[in-house]
């Protein structure tokens, strides 16, 4: 029985590495309790939402007893949202932006779905560094689209700029950035930045076809020891940046992201009008107004960074103390560490053994490493300490 | 310059007619000021959500101070959530429905783009009657597929079912009834549905890939005179209902809707698997939090419907002094009335010209009738009814 496409079939049989390692923590919490999982697989943040949340939603609780108070609202966005989002990104991107370049969104997801499916015609590539966020494939792929990862640099996941631009092709529609990334928490540096700028800048002279930048940063605040995150839309005309508050607010499941188009970018209008039409015409029809209005009010607030630097360190230690090597993530909440004796499945295995869940970097495209989230306590951190020695001591 | 590609180029050429009316709607307010101007072009509940909303969003204000109270969720929804759907819909749809057959969604409008993806290929076709809401064809047209409008029977809209069984090709992969209906305020009759359904499993009967009957009924609710909408699941095993709590809750602005599976249908699983996948890669990734805890909290509430149907009664009222010939609308809250002279963008003119906004039946694929929306207050209809005697008079 065809119930589904092909597609979707095999989608469903290859299904993310996350959610397989999400549904073996349900096993094991349940086989073995809540406290006896390090559960290291998920990225949801776990801290919670700055405490001006609960007025806010307090005072978007009286506005639904007005007519209309949650009803229907422009496409794009709220106006107040908008306009919240303007200011803060201007600040931000070290550029003047105003409300009509920014399109509040279903998420960060929801921002470069409705992107791709404005620019993306079937056959079109799609650069990214690898390792990356595996779902990017499925973003374009919906319209056609064909993900090229670009193998980054070791030990320290830099972009690898020559092998970026030697795989520039006239199909080549948009080159994702994710800085701070996911799953390697690595923050790219201001003079990569501007070379990956140059370069799109060079590629886009001769072009009728614009060649964009893309840049999704929903863990742009999340940068330690001073670390700065530069600016995307000085670095070249032809960038977007997605974003969302899910990470900065703990509001992820809320789905409120955004979409902002650089105000310099030739013909940017008809760029606008295209993700506010597919925004509408994807079904998402404006992004949720309760988040759009807790975000508007909250919009340079932010969670305890510093809970999550002091996760940083104290997963540091337990890795260091394992004799497993990784590079010190600068942003994001993430290590991406090589697994000992480099095969990362078994790596995954030795750990599951010791009730601990990570992630395959084959999930990432980049075999050989793990992905471990701290968006967990660090009471968890501290008690997976013994198990990754023991696992990395067995692979040794 | 190509920025956007040239398919999403001519949609927005050719952006929606009731967008249009939205738009110069604006326009009349700004010159002539709000209470000159009589908008029936939008469907936005205008209705305050029902009194309970204020103190669920209270409970949810107190969550949100939580860890993860407002983080990601499964990919198909709360358990909360589904429960309480699989709850309403088992007595709706006279049939026992369970957690696992209920996906919630990003309004009904993500529900039917998240099962596009998961059951269309390039080429498979859609039926709909016509008049119907124009989305579908950008809904289905993400994915290849071709929407093929059925016109309906004249003077009351049936579905002209002789004309849809001779339509299905073997590249019919649904068919879209949406009962109440939007643009006609008509409710299908149990006897066409059950025609309809013994239809749908009479094809499927030598068929590998399933012709499926999608049922969008986000009007469901809104029936008037002791009107009954047809339960669907009985029809056929191979039905898809969509809904949402948009017009019930007037909650369109939060986006949450839901996406239910038949429990008999052939390998179901499959179609909740790949449904639940789409949700996810679309970007929608969950419905979104604060709006599920509030519809599983007022699941079985509703917005006080009787201010719909006095509205209902003095547009008929208003419609019938200005001699314009209609339909008398059994649900929704909807208005499809002929046009005097029979050309709707003559009569939408000179509607405009009374500071009357409604939309051309063409933006609904049925040219000569046009649609006029009851989200607004009685006073306006009131307020309308020399203009509409003008008007029509204008056109005799």
């Amino acid at each position: 029985m065809q119930s589904v496409t092909d597609s979707v079939k095999n989608s469903i049989a290859g299904s993310s590495f996350i959610r397989k390692m999400f549904e073996k923590g349900i096993e094991l919490k349940r086989e073995f309790g809540e406290d006896a999982v390090c559960d290291f697989s998920l990225g949801n943040p776990d801290v919670p939402p700055p405490s001006a949340a609960y007025g806010e939603l307090i005072k978007i609780a009286e506005n639904a007893v007005r007519p209309l108070g949650l009803g229907y609202c422009p496409n794009a966005g709220l106006p107040v949202f908008r306009e919240a989002l303007a200011g803060m990104l201007s600040e931000q991107q070290k550029t003047p932006v105003q409300a009509k370049h920014v399109i509040a969104t279903v998420g960060a997801a929801g921002a470069i779905v409705a992107f791709f499916r404005a620019v993306v015609d079937p056959g079109d590539e799609i650069l990214v560094p690898s390792p990356y966020f595996v779902e990017y494939g499925s973003y374009c792929g919906h319209f056609g689209g064909v993900l090229k990862p670009v193998r980054s640099l070791l030990p320290d996941f830099r972009p690898d700029l020559d092998a970026i631009e030697k795989a520039i092709t006239p199909r080549t529609r948009a080159i994702i950035v994710n800085s701070p990334n996911n799953p390697t928490g690595v923050i790219y540096s201001k003079e990569d930045m501007q070379k990956l700028g140059a370069i799109v800048e060079r590629v886009n002279e001769g072009r009728e076809r614009p060649l964009y930048l893309l840049s999704d940063e929903p863990y742009r605040a999340f940068a330690y020891d001073g670390a700065e995150v530069p600016a995307v839309l000085p670095l070249t005309r032809f960038s977007v940046v997605l974003g969302s508050f899910s990470k900065t607010l703990s509001l992820a499941g809320e789905r409120v992201g955004y979409f902002l188009a650089n105000p310099d970018m030739p013909d940017v209008e008809t760029l606008l009008a295209a993700v506010t039409l597919t925004n509408r015409t994807l079904g998402y029809v404006n992004a949720p107004v309760i988040g759009q209005r807790l975000a508007a009010a909250l919009v340079n607030a932010s969670v305890d960074l510093e809970i999550y630097d002091r996760r940083r360190k104290l997963m540091a230690k337990v890795l260091t103390e394992a004799g497993i090597e990784f590079t010190m993530p600068k942003g994001a909440f993430y290590f991406f560490p090589a697994a000992p004796g480099g095969d990362d499945a078994k790596f995954v295995d030795a750990l599951l053994a010791e009730k601990i869940l990570g992630v395959p970097g084959s999930g990432f495209g980049f075999p050989g490493h793990i992905r471990l989230s701290c968006s967990v306590d660090e009471a968890i951190i501290a008690r997976s300490a013994e198990g990754f020695k023991r696992a990395a001591a067995s692979l040794a």
